[in-house]
């Protein structure tokens, strides 16, 4: 590979950046069908956030990209009118902070009811609208399925943040049984104690596969064997 | 320069970081001590809103960088932590959509007056907080003003975004009139029909110039000459 930039000492973010385009390139080639979130919590405005979806959308190739709402409908739009890609919206995450805005009254709601409300009235117009309510809030993410009907729910907080998959399964799914995108990123990134080699991808997928099945344990209804 | 990455077809987007770093590094060596604020709009927990953190003070080597609330306290945490850098939060933003959610009523308030007590009450404890408060609300800026005293606020809207420049600074400016920084993005980069050359520097200066101008004749107090 040329060494580029060598004028610079950061190496590592150029490397990060071709690694993700890499990385998503590979599962495309490899797996056609699974889709590819890119978490860039984008949030801007107008000819930015423009350019945000084109860097989700066409630089890396990203089936769907995680927004914030905080900037409001128009900062969403640019992502939203790509109709055949996935816009996933942050509602109620699963860090303790989440609580300092996302849980602060309005009127009888919660701001996340409201940031749920908006995104199955008003943003959804091409389907293509999911949101973020974290595995760790289950009681939360009972009333963001109650408010949003069948919009996928993206769910983090799962493996090293200690959620409860089956009570965060039974309080997420619809009333067919999905509609949960179950997101572990560390808990099977780190399963083994390698970095690579065979060691490393056999207990990433006995981790993955875990999980797996304790998610479908706790769907209403299987899938067929 | 060396042609790295042939294989991908964006190369525009790669040149862009490039371009990015060079120029605050361009900036900081011909004019040292005038800040650079990195306008990310950043905001991630834990792990990654560290990450961020790094790449914008160290990576690009910014001396502030634009943070998004919406994600609560400790996704801010990793910026704040960096006491000789500016951490500046959205606050009241300066387009249409702001009112989706930073206008809702929260009680007696609004969200982005609940942003402004945070800000000034629980994460200012480095005192190296500033807010976004768009110029092309004045109202709004007056009354932020109120709450977080001589807090410094970044004001975009001015320019092409056809801001009052003399109702944002007499409504945003602190007793002693200071406290903002006023961004005209587009009003200048584009103020001549070229995109380079000495017809370029010399309307991009004229402009900025004539805005200067008209911020400091709206101050409580000029600068003695």
């Amino acid at each position: 590979m040329c060494a580029y930039k060598p004028q610079f000492a950061h190496y590592a973010a150029y490397e990060a950046e071709d690694a993700l385009e890499r990385t998503i390139e590979y599962v495309h080639r490899t797996y056609p069908g699974i889709p590819v979130i890119l978490d860039g919590k984008r949030g801007d405005v107008g000819n930015t956030a423009e350019r945000y979806a084109i860097e989700a959308f066409e630089r890396y190739g990203a089936d769907a990209v995680t927004v914030n709402p905080y900037l409001g409908g128009d900062s969403l739009e640019p992502f939203l009118r790509h109709a055949d890609k996935g816009v996933v919206i942050l509602c109620r995450t699963s860090n303790p902070g989440a609580r300092d805005l996302q849980d602060l009254e309005v009127g009888a709601r919660r701001l996340y009811h409201v940031v749920a409300e908006l995104a199955a009235r008003r943003w959804n117009g091409n389907g293509n609208c999911a949101l973020v309510v974290g595995a760790t809030y289950p009681r939360e993410l009972a009333e963001v399925r109650r408010i949003v009907g069948e919009m996928p729910l993206l769910l983090p907080g799962v493996g090293a943040q200690g959620a409860d998959v089956a009570q965060a399964v039974e309080n997420g799914q619809t009333a067919s049984g999905t509609g949960l995108m179950v997101s572990s990123s560390r808990g099977i990134l780190y399963a083994s104690p390698e970095a690579a080699g065979t060691g490393f991808a056999a207990a990433a997928r006995a981790a993955a596969e875990a999980l797996r099945g304790e998610i479908n344990a706790s769907r209403r209804r299987r899938r067929a064997p």
